[in-house]
This record gives structure tokens, sequence and C-alpha cells, in this order.
């Protein structure tokens, strides 16, 4: 941690700040510059906040040095993290492609839909039971009956369940059936959430806020390794941005970014990532290129009568087509 | 809802589009332009889903015409609705102030805080028990032990109580200690929590999510109105957008915005708003002049060593000030 | 400016980043700490450029200390600046409110409008000639020739002329009929319109970008100030950000944030900051409560006819209960 | 145009629109829904301004159905354009890569680059004479200096130049020397420029402004389209949103949108885009595999010692890895 001093602080002021810095176990390192004079805190600057020295006499800034995440930084942890769900692979050379509805709507659509994208070579079925929607008058999800579905049809397909998990209250239920659990966008920063699949013995799939920077995206994966939960897969999902023809922006450049500050693997969902059916394929090559883990993707037998986010599913037909697309970029990038 | 056509849709896709109408028992009205087809939906739009027509074939766009809240809007409900917290009025013509500490650290941080602010002129105590921080490394909040201050403070003092709950299986235990529950701004978009306050019989103050439209906000309050709970005090508190001098964008424009599309009382958090303590005062005055019915405001004792949110924390001699300033703003726009 | 080392930097690492320190005729100013050495760059760090360290090895970040822009700042100029147009001073205690159409679109139109914003109170009078459209078939402005309105309709009133240049080779002529010369939101990055201004013995108005930072705001002005024109009016017209009901997300936390940093006077543009007549009046007593020097408002005598911007435009009648509220507001904080 | 009124119109406000949309020879056409009334306007509504309706009485919204560019959509010319620059096309199945440093310094750094990006493939060189910069402190480019040293250049290598125009007033002489006159996105909104440009026989590359929706995007190019330069290159080069890790966001969503909604061809900038050399080549190949026709990629002899912009050039090299790379990604996609 850096403390500039403003530049009509006092030696009085100085000592001030030293003295708070040495107060709190720590020690100061004085650099006195033509226009300013700067203090660096040398010390584990996690243990202090920011407040105890913005706050004092002419301080101008605190500046943090650290990245305020730890265990989930590649200095850590210097080799890829590779998860392993239900017998397959995300991270490491792996590509990884998670398909299915938004919402799991019957056990004939599940099935269909399972039969579909296993054919085409997805290796994880996607399927929504809890549904956190925007309008009170939608479709919430079939709750449990869901998950018994989701059973169902992993075991008519062979295929490992994706589902999300919306309280800390559920996370043993949904543990029960749920092969990957998913932590939705809009609970990214819930932390009774986190905290309780950090003690779990099964895989997180942690999808970031529609707001949320790299660190703050980092810190929630934190939450969940501290607690003793290593197996954590990241998911970029889009980012609210004032660009209005997409329902989100897809931010790629955090592909390559985790990649650099991370081990942990990271995957991309091009469906609620452009929102628009038509543009799905291109960005899922997009991604892979980017250098992601995979993919995560909605597929509908039907989207026209979809439940819920039908603009931005692809058909069994067009993921086909996807999958088959993405084999040459796959090669291109030395993926399997 | 109006579903545009493309140029080149034939009288088929056209008669395809009106046939689903139909079968969804609305009425379809066509009007044919120089150069673009248009089918208006009649009937309520609300039970229809955009997926229905945005993927028949040639369709190019589908406009939805009605507001997606019912109960919240000014149209249902032509006048200002008052919210009694404690025996204080919320909205009307009386300005409310709560104050408080970021966090309840300990009672006598609190009672020190709580009758500081109320000899300056708040009505409510403002503490945090259960804190949604960004990182697993900082003070997480005192829990219940935290709640059990609030109620010592409030009986001390005379101050109703103002607290965040995080989670809807801690409803009810907050609701044993709260006069008006928070729902915080990591949770505008939790409808699990908000399904359960909408049962309670306490009033809740909804944040508003710092990347949430103005339909989205007033949409979570739908939620709580349709539920059985109409005790709604929405709050504006900072948008997150490229700005970087300020913690968030205090996005005072919706405040009028607010007073015309609904009935709901709103106030304003100054304090995360900016995340600058010397910002504080004239963007309150900001607030008030705008037209909201109040404010929400961080204030402790000794911002230095507060656990939380310091830089963004008056002093009780700052608040005491900015209560004196408020009078001459709450006069000249005929507020109490 | 900081540089920091990655934790795995060597002694060579270092010994090199000092060493080009020292080329630079710069003194380096090493601290290590516990888990980073970080190197302090002693001097006037203008004038080195971040790349010139970024990408030497195992530099981790660059940190720069000092803001970017010297001649805008109060450290320079403690004292506000009052700026004089016309006679009518911006700054200080006065609040100047300037008013007129989006567009001058005739004599008549101008006059109309130019005398009832007198009577209602204001100052000074707007009115576009060139107007920077998004779209190439919508009306562009009268060219020099609504300039020769501008200066008609300022003989007839005696208010001074507010107008807009959009490129440096018009400077001149603008300037022979303008009293304060607007550079629009979508100029602000013009440095040839800057610098041209910047040797003009008149005063600019320099709206902020619609995406401009507080730091390229003050550097815009800094262009202004070192080319010898003092005589800068800052105006905060709306950023852009994710909300869709308002045109623009007014920032009003700028306005004391520029108060704090620098000496310049600052006004506020409610019409284009909310998009909605409606919204005009409260956002406008917000601005001044908030601390703003004064407004720039639209007011056309028919919005419904108008060539641009009706939609945000004021009528007379509306102008003058918004100048009546603001005597209320005006006295609460003080000022004229 | 559809004109929404609002639930308490009369049927006096609605004879009003009616009355206003035939004033304007248009035709109007009535529909009545169970909540609201809406009116179709009939005719070319690009000749009609919102605000002569949404002002009327008890009119709700006026909402657009055409999109606003007429000859930029693919509607008007179906099929892909290719734009051919000194002999080089851009478009159809072509890659095409622009390269070269940030700002030309010296004959010798510009054709050290030159002469090493052509034999890694790159078909035309780019290189700023005329440099908007946010600091009037930073170097502000060679001017007519650089350009001659771009002529000498080409001349030595063979490659066509690509440089930035800032003013109308300079667009002959720029012309004058560059095969491929680049307008930089703080000049996108430059319509003085854009119709300078537009008259012009040479082609032009149109870089989106950092904070520009599609619509906008489009609007420029419809600008140089409807002025009779059909020779247009649009450029994404990154957003400004929240995120910080990135100098910007890259907004690759806009290259299948713009390949859906329009025939001209697009480039992507990966150095702005990211801000930092170590993304550049992950982002050129996903950028590649979205769809996009080429790329401009800065790459400069000695990064550390850039006059701008150094920490997102590529050195030689790292250009030579990314144009092996490319050429599986092609291939998977179908191009050359």
């Amino acid at each position: 941690m850096i403390i500039v001093m403003q530049s009509r602080a006092t030696d009085e002021d100085i000592r001030h700040v030293i003295g708070r810095i040495e107060d709190l176990g720590l020690h100061a390192h004085l650099s006195r510059g033509t226009e300013r004079t700067i203090i660096g805190v040398i010390g584990d600057e996690r243990v202090v906040r920011r407040e105890n020295f913005a706050l004092l006499p002419n301080v101008e800034e605190v500046i943090p040095i650290l990245k305020p995440y730890k265990l989930a930084s590649r200095e850590f942890h210097p080799a890829d993290t590779v998860v392993e769900v239900a017998g397959v692979p995300i991270g490491g050379r792996h590509l990884t492609v998670i398909a299915g509805p938004c919402s799991v709507e019957s056990e004939e659509q599940l099935l269909e839909t399972g039969r579909a994208v296993k054919a085409a070579g997805a290796r994880l079925l996607r399927g929504g039971a809890y549904k956190p929607r925007t309008s009170p008058y939608s479709f919430q999800g079939l709750g449990e009956d869901g998950l018994k579905i989701l059973a169902k049809v992993r075991e008519a397909t062979g295929l490992g369940i994706v589902t999300e998990v919306m309280e800390s209250s559920e996370v043993d239920m949904v543990a029960e059936y749920a092969d990957l659990l998913q932590v939705g966008a809009r609970n990214m920063h819930n932390t009774k959430l986190l905290r309780s699949l950090s003690r779990l013995q099964k895989p997180v799939l942690l999808k970031r806020n529609f707001s949320a920077t790299l660190n703050e995206f980092l810190m929630s994966a934190e939450y969940l390794l501290v607690g003793g939960n290593s197996r954590v897969v990241l998911c970029e999902r889009g980012i609210r941005t004032f660009v209005e023809y997409t329902r989100n922006t897809l931010d790629l450049n955090v592909v390559p970014a985790v990649k650099r500050l991370s081990h942990l693997p990271i995957i991309v969902d091009p469906s609620h990532g452009t929102g628009r059916h038509d543009l799905v394929i291109p960005m899922s090559l997009a991604a892979i290129a980017a250098g992601a883990d995979g993919l995560i993707v909605e597929v509908h037998p039907n989207p026209a009568e979809a439940f819920s986010d039908g603009e931005q599913s692809l058909t069994p037909e067009n993921f086909t087509k996807l999958m088959q697309n993405l084999r040459g970029i796959a090669a291109a990038v030395g993926r399997d």
C-alpha cells in the first residue's frame, strides 16, 4: 500500500501517518519527491483498511499494491487447474461444451434436448429448475420437480447435470441432484451462498455478474477457495454497457486476462452474452479462439415455445452446426 | 405489443403471425406501411412472451407497449404512497433522514452515533449486522449480536431501526428486531428474498442495484407489492459507470422519473452514491432539491477507525452541519 | 510515478529499471516490501511515458502519482476563477443562467425566445448555428446566417451570445459574433479546435464529452489554459450509461468534485442531461444545490415545432417557473 | 413510427395526433387495444421529428420503426461490399491485416516496421502523423513531415498507407499521401470531417467512437455514403465500460451484428480494444473467428521507446507469431 501525501502536508502530518502504520505492526518507508511525499507500507496490506489512512490529515490518496485475491491468483498456484465434473475435465487441453435449455419445462423437452446435444458432442447438460426472473409474472421454474427431471435425464443419457442454486438454504438439496452447481450472475455477490458452496464436495460454476470488475469476479472465486472448495469454474456471460443492439456485451478480453491472473478454468456463455440466437455461433467461435476452456450454450427443441430465453436459444440443428464449426477453431488453437 | 415484419415478409408470414396471436386468445390488428407491415397485438401482452413471435419467419422486431410493472405504477395508484416506519412517515410532504454507521461494531459505538444523529434531527437509525462484503478477508458483520445491539439502542434512544436482511431464511429473525428491513443493492434481484419480504407485515427499503434500469428497479418493487406488502420505500444509491473519481455515479435523474412513473416514496443514499465523505453534503442537498423524500446517510463517531465504509462516513459534526443546510433546501421545495 | 515489480523480479531486473530512471535524468527510490519491491520515481513524471517502464522485464504495474493536469488544478490556482462574459460573471457568488433554443431557426423565433428568457432572468442567450447531428438527414443548422441572427438579437435584447464552434477553421468567424464560444460534447477531444480556441481573446464554454472521465475533462481544459486562454467555463451535460429512461445520466457528483480539484467555474445543462422537459426543473434545482455556478437550459417558444431537441426544451412559461423556483435554492446555498 | 397514447387520452387527443400526421402528408392508422390506443404513421418516417408528436397532449411514447440509416443497410444493398485499397481488397473472402506503429516517429523507425510487417504478411501500413492526444504535454505527431515519411516508405516497401485525418481542412493534404484515410474514434461524430471525406475519391476507415451505439456507428457511415463515397471500411476498436483491467472493452458482438445489418466490411483493432500487448494475439484470433474482415494492429520495433501506445504494441517477432496463428483460424472460418 502506498500513501500519497498532499503537497501541503507538514512533517507532523507525515509523522502521524507513520505512527499509524507502526501501530498496526507494519513498517513505513518514506520517499520524498519533488512535488509529493510518498509513504510505502511494508507488510501484509490485506489486514489494513484504506480508511485507516485515507482520512488522516493531508493524505491525498491511498493506493493498494497487492491484488486483493490470493488463492485465486496464478502467482499462488502457477499451474492450470483442471476441474472434473462427472468424469468430464474442464480446463487444460480440453474444450468442454455444456448445452441445454434455459429452463427445465418437462421430461420430454429435456430428454429430447439431452439426446440431441449429446449426439452433437456436448458433454454436460444444463437446465434451470430455479429461475431468477426480472418479472414476478414470468415463469419461475419447476423447483425440485425440475431437479428430479434432470436426474432422470442424466440416467437416460449419461450426461452430467449443471443447474443453478439460488440460496444457501437450498445448496444441500440441489447438490443431491447436480454434478456442477451454478451460481448465477445475479448471485455472484451473494456471500452467504458462496460460503455454503465453499464447504461442499461438488464443483461450482461461478458466473460473472453483469457489472463485476475482474477483481470482484476473482474475489467471489476467492470466497469459494478460502472455504475449502477448489473446484471452481469461471464463466463470462456478458456485461451491461450502453450498447442496445445486444442484450449484453460479451467481454472476451476477460478470457486471456483471467488466464494471465488466475489458474482457474473459464468458459463462456454466448447465449446470454449476445441475447440473440443469430450471434451465438460466431461468438462461440470467437470465445474459443480467445482461449476459453469451453462453452455453455442454450439449446431448445422449439425456441419459439420456450418458457424463457427462446430468443437466444439454438435449435438442435444449429447446435450441431456450431459443434462442427468448433472443430477447426479448436485445432487452430491447439485444443481437443 | 407491436410486431414489425421484415420488408421481405410474405402474406403467408403475416398470416402465420396473426394465427399465432389468435391461438393465444388475443386479437391482431394489421397496418401496412410503405416500407414495413406492422401487426398490433390487442389484449393483455403480459401473458405473451416475446419469443412467441420474435422467432417466427421474417419477423424483424417485437416491441412491448405496456410497462412491465402494474401495482408499482402511478397509473394504477395515482396518489403518493406514504410508508410509516415506527411512527415516522416516509413520503408525502415529509422529509425523513435515516443515519447511522455502515456496520454495527459495538453497543458503545452505536449508542454514541444514535444519540448524535437523533440530536441533529434524524428520525431513524441505520446499522448493518449482516454485511455483504466483496472480500472474504473483510469484516462480515456481527450477525444476530449486532441485531441485539440495534434493539438496545432503539430502547435507549427511541429511534426506529433500519437494517439489512440478506437471505429469505433470515427474514423472520431480522424482522423481530428491525422496523424497516433493507434489501441491499446486491440483493435487488434476489427473488426468493423479495418473495419472503412480500409476505411480511413490516416495511421494506429496496435499494437499486448498481446496474439496474428503472424498469428492473420497479419490477423488484412489484415482487413485493404482488405478494401483498405495499409498504415499500425505494432508494437510489448510485450506479456503476466508467467514472473513476467517485465510487458510484449518483443517478438523481431517477428521483423525478420515479415520481412520474410510480406512487412509491424514494430516498437517496449519498454515501454509497459518491463514496467520498467530502461530496456527501452537496449531493444530499441536490437529492432533496431533485424531489427525494429523504436520505440515508452513513455517520460514524470516528470514520478513520470504522470497520467498513469509513471513507464515505460523516462525523457527527458534519452530519449536524448537513441537517442545518437541509432546512433551507427543504423550505425551497416546499417540504417539512 | 511508482513502479511495482513482480514478485519474481530479480536484482538485475530492478537495476535495469533504476538505470532507465537515471537515464531520464530522474532519481529512483527503492522500497522492498514483504511481497513486492516498489521503485519510486523522483522528479517531474509528466516528461516520462508509462511504456518506458511498463514493458521492462518483470515490471508488474506503473502507477502515476501526480494529476495529469497542472494549470487547471486548484493546487496551482487556489482561488475560484470568475469568467466574465459580456459583462456577466460566471463563478464566485454569482449564479448565471444561459437559456435559448437548441437551434437558431429564424430571427422571429430567436427574438421571441430572447425576450422571454431575459424577462425571466436569464443573462445570456444560447442558440446553435452549426449543429453536429447524428443523422445526415436532420437539420444541420443555418450556419453563418444563424450567427447573423444571433448578433441582431443581441442588439435587440442586450443579451450576450453563446454559440457552438465545430472546427478550428471557423473559430475566427464564430468569434466575431459570439461572446462565449461553446465546444460541444462531441468535440471535447478535438485538440485542433482546442488549440485554436486557446489563442483566442474570448471565453470558452467546454462541455464534457458524454464518456469523458474527470481527468480527461480537465485535460481538455488544460489544452485551453496552456495555450494562453484562461477564460474557461466547464459544463456537465450528462454521461452515457446503461440507463434507458433518460437520454443521458446527469452526473452531478462531478460538480463538487470539480470544485475540489479545480478553480474553474462549472455550470450544468439539465436539458441534455435528462433529455426530457419534465425532468429539467427538478434537475436544475439539484444542480444548483450541488454547487453549480449556473445553468444552460434549452427554451423554445413552441417545442413541438422545434427543428431539434424539442423534447427537452422548456416553454417560456416553464422557464419562468424554473427561475422562480431557483431563487429559494440559491438563497439556501448562499448564492445570488 | 408508432405513437402510443396514454390510457387517459381522449378522442380529441387522438384526433389531434391524426390531424398532425395528415398535415405532414402522411397517413394515420388507428388501433385501439384494451389498455392503450396506438396510432401508426404510414409513410417515410425519416422526414418526421419525434417531437412533432411526443409533445402533443396525452402522448405516452413515440417509437421509431425504421432503421435511421438507409444506404448503409443490407436491405438497401444485399451483397457484401469489397473496398479496394491500393490494390488490396477489404471484405469478401479476403482477410486483410493492416499493421504499423501508432505514431510515425522517424523514417528509420517506419521503414524498419514496414519491412517487418510486410515480411510477416501485412498488406497495408498504418502510422499516425496527426495524433489526437488526451494531454497537451504528450507528443502530438510529426504532421506533414510524418506524411512525407509515410510516402517514402510506401515507395520503398510497396505497402499501401493508412493514416488519420483530423479536420476537414486537412482532408485534401492527407489524401495526397494516404491510400486509406482513417477517421479516429474521437472524430466519428465530426460531421464536417465526414462530409469532406464523402466527396473524396479515396476509401475511408471509420473507427467506432468508444461510446457509439451500433445505430450511431452506421449513421456516421451514412454521412459518407450519402455524400457519394461508397468506399467505407468500418472498424471496431473497443468501447468504454466500467471495466478497469483493460483500456477498453472490445465489443466483438458488433462484428456479426454489422454483418447482419450492413453490407460494409468491418475490421477490428485489438491494440486499442485491449490496451495490453499480451492480450492482442488472443483477441486478434477471436476477432477473425467472429467474422471480421481483417485487423489493424500496432507494431513497433521497440515498444518501450515508442512515443505513444507502446504498452499495446506488438514487437515484429510477436506480430509474425500472430500472423502464423491467424492462418489456422482463417481456414476454420473459410477465409483466405
